[in-house]
């Protein structure tokens, strides 16, 4: 199989990398898979365009091998991923192996948790803290997306890459990037967007559909949402708060409140921006901050966490009390700059 | 001079392009610019990232030979552009040479125009009906931002290029392509942006500040235009406004209204958004759409124009008969589907 180590140079090499050590794990992970046929693909719960972009495509390129292989996921897929799927019915066969992608801990499988989570024999994934146990492990944390591995594996495999397939990894690598936007973007995720583009893919269509297409009650929630945007701390810290009743008369899903968060952070001058959300037994607190506030040791005050720029944490105190605690953790911040 | 050919080779080897006409036309305008000094380098007016960035980086390109170079602008430059600039005070030198960068039309120029107009030495642009008279014009369409042209002149000059100067030629990219989201983008684009990754530039940083961030004023004026939002023809058409109590209230600036316009063309469903905004002698219309509706087609009908994706047109008569013929023309545009 000295292919597989030819066709990782190479993917490697176009990504701008001559780490041996790393496409020693390539080899090893592709050839597992070369070895494998009636394969389950597992996704996390709450799928986003990396689970399941990475789930189809890895999906698309086992079957172009001639191999049987489905994806599962313990939630439905939403309607802006169904073009994931589309040509790729279940395939009828007694699952034989186990794969997980992008799947950072046990529990995100979901309500499949306790039938899979002990199944994974290869788990492909680049969230840092990943604690899924299985025989082979590929967590790569300095990819921004999963699917930067996951195309890194396809070629080394050997595995046809089509339209459908370039797709996949192109919106999987969208979605966590925010179309190249964030942090985590290195220039290997600019390399694989030109080679995912040699498949003639809509990218632009893609980006729309992941990135700034909003539903009817998504808008009406956000128009809600931002009658109750104040601002503390000179303007430097600002809260907006979704209530029960915003969810109950647009209709919202969890989905819809995704968006919101970015927010408050997103205005001018302001360094710590703070939403606040409904739960059964209080509140749900999600922050994003600047580099002069550090969102991770805010909410670790509150029994939280996260990452420096974007973490969260919960509450079980009134809405005023807990939006009082909070500006007060982020003013004596500010004033420690 | 065979090294500007050289560097020019290399730098559309950089960018997967073999293409000699292209690669002589770099040569010809980089050996130009090398034989001046003393050059203005003109941007036009209600400067956005591309003109100011491709501005900035020639003027660091130019300064890094040894030349004298300042960069002029009928506006302002917004505040977000300000890291732009940093360090590059005006010089004091009497202008023998005038470039153009990004500039489509000498009115352009805004309130500079009978100054510069007929001085243009150089036009360097990517707007396909550019209209400048120039001894020397390199006008490719094809490229997403003007930035790209001006990362390969500076290449092809043999132009030292910095940190500062490789932020301004991202911004400028990142600026025209909504952060590698567009349907402009092509694999040069990406390439570029690998090459501008080297400097160490913090795109992210400079992503939140060109895309992301919005003033105050902006977030409260799109508060309000939401409660305006309206669909019609089976929500397939969908229609925000803004009235001149709005921009009296929040005190909104004509670059706040800017993002308002994208909003109803975004949600799930909706093939036509329109936004309506109050001018002296009637309404302003912008247009977005999808695929099944030309909306250069549909401004046409109402004397105006722009591109199938995105195009504007502007009525006398009252708020209520525009709307009306608005929507009606969508209306029949869809019916023809």
């Amino acid at each position: 199989m000295a292919t597989v180590k030819k066709r990782a140079k190479k993917a490697l090499k176009i990504c701008g990398m001559a780490d041996n050590d790393y496409r020693n794990k390539i080899v090893t992970i592709a050839k597992a898979l070369l070895k494998m046929d009636n394969v389950v693909i597992l996704s996390h719960r709450a799928p986003d365009g990396d689970t399941l972009g990475c789930a189809f495509a890895l999906c698309r390129g086992m079957r172009s091998l001639g191999k049987k292989a489905n994806v599962i996921c313990a939630d439905e897929i939403p309607a802006k991923y169904s073009f994931m799927s589309e040509g790729m019915e279940n395939q009828p066969f007694e699952a034989k192996h186990f794969v997980s992608v992008d799947i950072a801990a046990p529990h995100l499988l979901g309500k499949l948790t306790d039938e899979y989570k002990d199944k994974i024999e290869i788990c492909v994934d680049h969230h840092l803290n990943n604690s899924i146990e299985a025989p082979l492990k590929l967590v790569d944390s300095k990819a921004a997306a999963t699917g930067e591995v996951i195309w890194m594996l396809l070629c080394a495999m050997g595995a046809a890459i089509d339209k459908e397939t370039a797709s996949c990894l192109f919106a999987a690598i969208s979605t966590d990037t925010g179309c190249f936007k964030y942090s985590n973007v290195t220039p290997r995720t600019h390399l694989i967007a030109v080679e995912l583009m040699k498949y003639d893919i809509d990218c632009a269509n893609i980006n729309f559909h992941l990135l700034d297409e909003v539903s009817q009650a998504q808008l009406e929630l956000k128009k809600l949402a931002l009658t109750t945007l104040e601002y503390y701390c000179d303007s430097q810290c600002a809260v907006i708060t979704i209530t029960e009743d915003m969810i109950k008369s647009t209709n919202a899903s969890p989905e819809d409140l995704d968006g919101i968060s970015n927010i408050p952070r997103s205005v001018n001058g302001v360094e710590c921006g703070i939403t606040m959300r409904p739960i059964p037994d209080g509140w749900k607190v999600s922050v994003r901050s600047s580099e002069k506030v550090n969102a991770s040791e805010l909410c670790a005050k509150f029994g939280g966490g996260g990452h420096k720029a974007a973490a969260g944490c919960k509450f079980s105190e009134s809405y005023e009390d807990a939006k009082k605690r909070l500006v007060d953790a982020v003013s004596e911040m500010l004033s420690q700059q």
